[in-house]
Formats: structure tokens, sequence, C-alpha cells
């Protein structure tokens, strides 16, 4: 297997629709080339819980008549995704990679899922997510070596974007759980401004995002833009907004990088790598930023300086009500992970959580500080490419972060803030994303400074 | 029957808890008491959907040895609440007033369940909610009146608190839910800041509430306090302040009158109460400001002058996923009036949607401009009285409000503003609240005016 961001293709859905309105293809063609690989690479990959090929292929016949006609409901009409199994859909079960929610069938498409049905997308499966998307691993596979972790928890939407299965895929974030997996995948993803796409009824975190996993940024741009014209935002926010098809490049003026929490950990290879990429984009003229050049970054990363035990500790309180309940309702049903979380939750008070709430909004006043020095934040979307999985061993302590660790993503989550993943390099025969964050709400703006380096800047490979 | 406030005494439970102490009573007698009034006053009021007797004498008897070693949790410990039944409770049913819920059993407390049973309460009861906490009524009388609505939607909370069932019960407000009840039942009642109670997971709409209805003014603190230490805000908000205790008494200087949209529909008897009642406060010095005194306060009549509509789309457009899926998988079990409402959410747009959020955003910031001017805004709880209904007439159109409008009550809501309402006014043998709004936060501060009010200040009856 190996990855080479030179060599590797992904599925894109853009560059096919031209030839379905002239017949030369259709969406229920495209379809079936898609079932041909979840065929071939699902056994090894293993990221699909529930496929829904009959429902499948009959939206596919729908918009190839649609497409004919020159009725169809959006640029994404007819593109097969795949939804994150947190989110309910009408059609198929929701387990949420729970033994707890096995057969749970909520009767509802999330917000973001009508919206992706309004816009005639075609839904084929549910992907495999970690439990309660949290850090419990499912069964799914690295596409490019099965003994590493595709990352979590939206695992199953990245690894079935890596292996070509399908354009798009939905995934969530709360801690990193967009952007490093398709850092470890080699996707490009957006993770949204918080609230910018609509969470439906998960609203219950208040800093989880829906985000798209792609094989390109047109299509990444594409679905999420479609989404929000139809759903809107999360209650009360504004949704996200933009042009009707992705931004065109725009080269950056400016980018400050970030190192986070996980820059002392990091192996050489991976910092050596995103090194050469920052000469890279310096050799091109543009101007990198860190954190001895100016006083308001180095304050930036102060204030990150525990992003992880801030993005747990608010996401743990938040989530302890249900968890609590789901924890007594069906102990045998739920993970000993997801048991010492709570243990961890229940020993919080109102103070505690608060505090990190500061410590949040003061971070977020720490970013909002920085918008007119830069034009976009630069920095890894994980700590490493995706590590080594092969299970806990018994008689030892359980791997606590056993698809990787958030450090390179409670940033943006805690920020509020937009980012966008790029595919730009390559360790070990692995792919290792970098990632620009925005202000927010500044997301079609980072989506067009990607645009412009994934055509511009050369992967680097070590 | 008939009301009269300065006949009326009702059920308190901070003064009883003195004598659990040194046992001359004890919170089972207590709940023993509750449990009678219920026997004679449930067939005629209609307050409850499920009584939990059996837990809730286990539960008053664990408290009774909590008081017996002084041991108990909170002041509340022992203290009989009744639930809303919108709010899910590990051991009961969550019906929701809505027949596609019949026999629902999500089997997890609400956040705000969880805080009580935490604090000692005893679960008592689920109380009567419209459906889906919208405007299709449920069986329940006004304890005053039966030919009356109790309001809603927190129906069943407001009526069981009335007729002395119990000493307080949880409700909810998205429109006018927890505020107007407890003006038609003579209650009083806290909507707290917007997240200042946490909802556990029924977060999907932007402007709702969990509140308390009480027989006093300390127990109402009370309940709401304890709840607030335990499981706080909600997501990513700052839980209610506050003293330990109700605050104590304040006068306040200057109050500010909003008519909102309800003042040119009200009855003259109504509106002659609520002006003897500024006279009274104007004569003991309290300096009355209105919309023609100071230009800040008429642009905030301006904003608020079409809040009820704003309240009902931005409602709408929220509830739009959960209802569309619901009127789709129980077409039968959904009334008329939800299908209209869900006619009219569908018919909105993104950007429908967002021009009654900048709205919003706009009469917010009106409301922030007058919080210099006066100590808190007074203004009528319900228009008028609750009124007479007997259900749909066949062959006539459907009444949209059987359970009272929400011209009162929007203002608050769509500010995300606290609001305590005293029953200070009786107009025709019915109980009509006045209420204070304060500032977002100042829940304690109008608290503490309110305190004062209905120590100090005579009702009036007409």
């Amino acid at each position: 297997m190996g990855y080479d961001p030179r060599d590797h293709k992904p599925l894109a859905w853009h560059d096919a629709t031209p030839r379905f309105t002239g017949g030369g293809d259709t969406p229920r063609d495209y379809l079936e080339r898609c079932l041909g690989v979840i065929g071939e690479r699902e056994p090894g990959v293993l990221a699909w819980v529930t496929l829904n090929e009959t429902g499948a292929r009959s939206a596919a016949d729908a918009s190839t008549a649609r497409w004919r006609d020159g009725s169809q409901l959006s640029a994404i009409d007819g593109m097969p995704i795949g939804i994150k199994d947190l989110l309910e859909t009408l059609d198929m079960p929701t387990e949420q990679g729970c033994v707890a929610y096995r057969g749970d069938f909520p009767k509802r498409d999330n917000a973001a899922v009508a919206a992706l049905r309004d816009a005639g997308a075609v839904i084929l499966g549910k992907t495999v997510t970690t439990e309660l998307g949290a850090s419990e691993p499912g069964p799914t596979r690295n596409p490019f070596d099965p003994s590493r972790t595709p990352g979590g928890s939206s695992s199953g939407s990245a690894a079935a974007v890596a292996a070509r299965m399908i354009p798009a895929a939905i995934g969530s974030q709360v801690g990193g759980s967009i952007i490093r997996p398709s850092s470890y995948c080699g996707n490009v993803a957006l993770k949204p401004t918080q609230g910018a796409i609509n969470r439906g009824e998960r609203q219950s975190t208040s800093m989880s995002t829906h985000g798209v996993h792609a094989g390109c940024i047109e299509d990444m741009w594409q679905v999420a833009i479609e989404i929000a014209k139809r759903a809107g935002g999360d209650p009360g926010r504004m949704s996200l907004k933009g042009p009707d098809t992705a931004p065109p490049p725009r080269r950056p003026h400016t980018l400050a990088v970030l190192e986070t929490e996980g820059w002392t950990a990091l192996d050489a290879r991976s910092r050596g790598a995103f090194e050469s990429l920052l000469e890279q984009l310096a050799a091109t003229g543009i101007r990198i930023l860190r954190r001895a050049d100016h006083a308001a970054i180095e304050t930036l990363e102060q204030r990150l300086g525990s992003a992880s035990a801030m993005a747990n500790g608010i996401t743990g309180w938040e989530g302890r009500w249900s968890l609590r309940a789901l924890v007594a309702n069906h102990p045998e049903g739920v993970s000993d992970r997801a048991k010492r979380r709570l243990v961890a939750a229940e020993a919080m008070t109102v103070a505690d959580y608060e505090a990190r709430l500061a410590e949040r909004a003061d971070a977020q006043a720490a970013h909002a500080r920085i918008a007119s020095l830069a034009d976009a934040v630069i920095m890894l979307s994980s700590p490493g490419p995706a590590p080594v999985w092969a299970g806990d061993i018994p008689g030892q302590p359980i791997n606590p972060r056993p698809t990787g660790d958030i450090t390179f993503n409670a940033p943006s989550s805690a920020l509020f803030a937009p980012a966008v993943t790029m595919p730009l390099l390559a360790v070990g025969g692995m792919p290792l994303g970098v990632q620009l964050m925005g202000q927010m709400g500044q997301d079609a703006d980072i989506t067009a400074l990607a645009r412009w380096m994934l055509a511009e800047v050369a992967p680097v490979v070590v």
C-alpha cells in the first residue's frame, strides 16, 4: 500500500457532473463504480456500519433522471455520501459506535442529512464512528496501512473517502474528529466555524461541528455550502456563508504558525516535513510569522497551552448527563474508556466547568487579536502520521487515545474557528495533513487559501 | 371557586423545613399532605400525566432520615416537585403531550431533573404540557375556574402549584410557557436568563429556558439555585448566579413600563388593574418611566413590536427538522395545529430565519441600552386573565392559541432576559400576574425586587 501524495488520485465528483447532462455518464453509474470499490476495499478497511444499497440505487436513478432533464436539485445531486453514524438517518439505524445503541432507530434525519437529501445527494450508508464520538475505537483500518488507525472519531468517513469508495462524507468534530482522521487518511476536510452547519438535535455540547471529508477541495466546499443553504446554522447562529461553488484560489500574504501543545511531542521527521513546507512557502514570498515574531502570537500559544485538557473538560462536563444515564441503564453496553471519562466528569463542579469556559473565552480573545497579523494560521493537522493500533493489550493499562491525540485539533475546536486540512505531507509512506485556521466566519477565506496551496505547493515527502 | 390574592394561601416549603430537624414534621408527612390534596383536586384539575407515588414515598422516607440526622442534601431535600412532561425522567415516561410519543421512555433524567435528585428533591410526577410545548392543549383546567385554560405550555406545572398540590414545579418557556400559565394560575415563577439553567439534551431551540413555578418566591429561588449549583447552565453558558437562599427584598428606584404588542388588545379591566398598581408604586416614590418618557424605551417598544411573530418564526424554523420527521413517521399522532406550524416553517428559508435572528439581536441591543434607565422593566404577565376554553368547535376555524397569547411573554424570551411573575392582580375573580424583567444575568436582582413588591404592594382586585 503506502501513500505518496504525488501519485494518490482521490475520487472527485465535481469533474464528473458535466457528463451527466450529456448522458456520457450518470449518477447511477457513478454509484455503481463506488459500490465496486467498496466491494474490493471494504473487507480490509471496514469503514461502514450500514450500507443502504437499495435506497442509494433508487436515489441515484431519480438523480439520473433529473440530470437528464436538466432539473437537478443542486451541484451535488446524485453524489454518494457517507454519514458518520453519530448522525440520525431516517432509513438506517444510528448506533453511535456504542453497544448500548445497537439497533437504535430514532427515525429522523439529522438536519444536515435532511438538507443533503433536499439537495439530491445519495445517502449511501453510515460510517464507523468511535464510541459516542470519543476515544473507544471502531474496527476501521487506515486505508494506507491496515496496522494503523484511520483516526477518530470520524474514522469511517475519513477511510471511505481515502479508499476512493465515495467522494465525500460527513463527520463531526468535538476535539479533533474531522481534521485528524482526514490528516491520517490524506483527505481534505472542513471543520467549519462553530455553529455554521446546523447540527439538528445534536446541540448538547458547546463545541462540536458537523464537517465534510472529501477527496478534493471543490467537493468539500460544495457539500458544505449545499447543506448550509438548506439547513442553515445551529439554532441562533449564522450559517456558513460563501460562494455557490468553491471560492477561487487566493495566495496568502502572511501566515502565522501555531506550534500548539502537540509540538514538543512531535517526531523529528514530521517536524522536518512541516518546516520544509514552511520554507517552500517562504520561498514564494509568503511571510511566515512565528511565536517569537509577535507577542500576540506568543500569547495565543500560551492561551492554548492546555487546549486539550480544556476541550476534554468542557466536553466531559457537557456530556455527563446523558453518559450517566447510559452507564446506569446499560453498564455492559459502554466501554471502560467511556466509564473513565464519566468518572472524571462527575468529579467536576460547575465552578470547574465555568473556569474552563473562561479559559476558552480568553483563548478566543487572544485569537481575535491576531486577526490583523496574518491571513490565517497554519499548523499541522495531527501529531505525526497515524499511529499503529492493534488493540489494547490484556494486563496493560488501556491506551487513552488509540485513534490519536487531539493536541493539534483542540485549538480550532476551542476557538470556534474554521479549519481546512490539506494532504500536503507524507511521512514514512503515510499521509500527514497541514491545516489552515481562520477567524470565526472565515470559512470561505481559508478555503480559498487552501485551494491555492493545493494547486501551487509541492507536497513534501520524507 | 374564584381567586382573591388577599385570601389565597399558596403552599410553601421553606417554612416547613425548620420542623423537619426537630421531628415535628417530616418530608414524608409533607408528601402525604400533598398526595391528599392531589386526591381531592386532581379529578377537577387534571394537572398530572404520571404520578410516581411509590418512588416519591421512598424518596421522601430517605429524605426524612437525612433531615433527622442533619445530613440533608440541600434546602429542598424532600421537596415534592412536578416535572413538565417535556423533560426526560429516568423513572417515568416522557410523552411531551403528543400522541406520537405515548409510552416513550428515553430512560434518562434531563440535566435539571438529575440535579434535583442530587439535591434530594422528590420527583413526584410528570405534569401536563401542551403538545410538544406548542399550542395544542392538554386536558388541564384552571384551578380557579374549570371552564378556563391554565395557560400553556407548562399547564400542569402551573395548575398543580396553584391547586396547592405541590410547592413547586418545573416548566419551560419558548414563547410564554412559564410566565403566562403562572400568571393565569396566581403563582410566582422565574423564567431565567437564556442558558442559566442547563436544559440537558433539549438544546435545539435558541430561545427556550427551564424555569420554576412556585407558591412563594423563597421556594422559587431555592429550587432554581439548587438546580443551577449542580447542573450549571446550558453548554457554553454561565449558570444562574446568586445567593444560597432567596435574595433579600430590595425596593426599586425606577421601573420602566413596557406595553408590548399585547397592550392594544388588552381588556379595560386588566389595563385598569395594572395602571392602578403602577399608581400605587408611584405613590411610594418609585419612578415610573414609560415609552413617552425616553426615546430608548420607545425604541425598545418598536423593536418588540412584532416579537411574537419573531419568536414563532425562530422557533418554528428551529423545530422543523424534528417535527418534519415526526409528522412523516406518525401522521396520526400529531395535531393539526402542529401540522400547520410545520407548513409555515417549511415555507421559510435560511435567509428568512437569519432575518429573524437579526431582528432579535436588534431588540436585544435596544434592551441593553435601557439598562441604566431603570432597575427593571415592569409589564403584565399575560394579556388579561385566563381565557375560557371549551375545545374547538367542529366546523369552525381552529383557535390558534387556546392556552392564551404570547404577546406579553415573547419579549423576555426573545431578549434572553430573566423575568419573574408576581400574583399581584385579580380581575373578575381570576389571577393576573405582573412581571419584572431584568437585563441578562440579573435573575437575582429582579428576584430581590419582586420579593419587595410581594411584601410591600397591596394586590389590586377589580
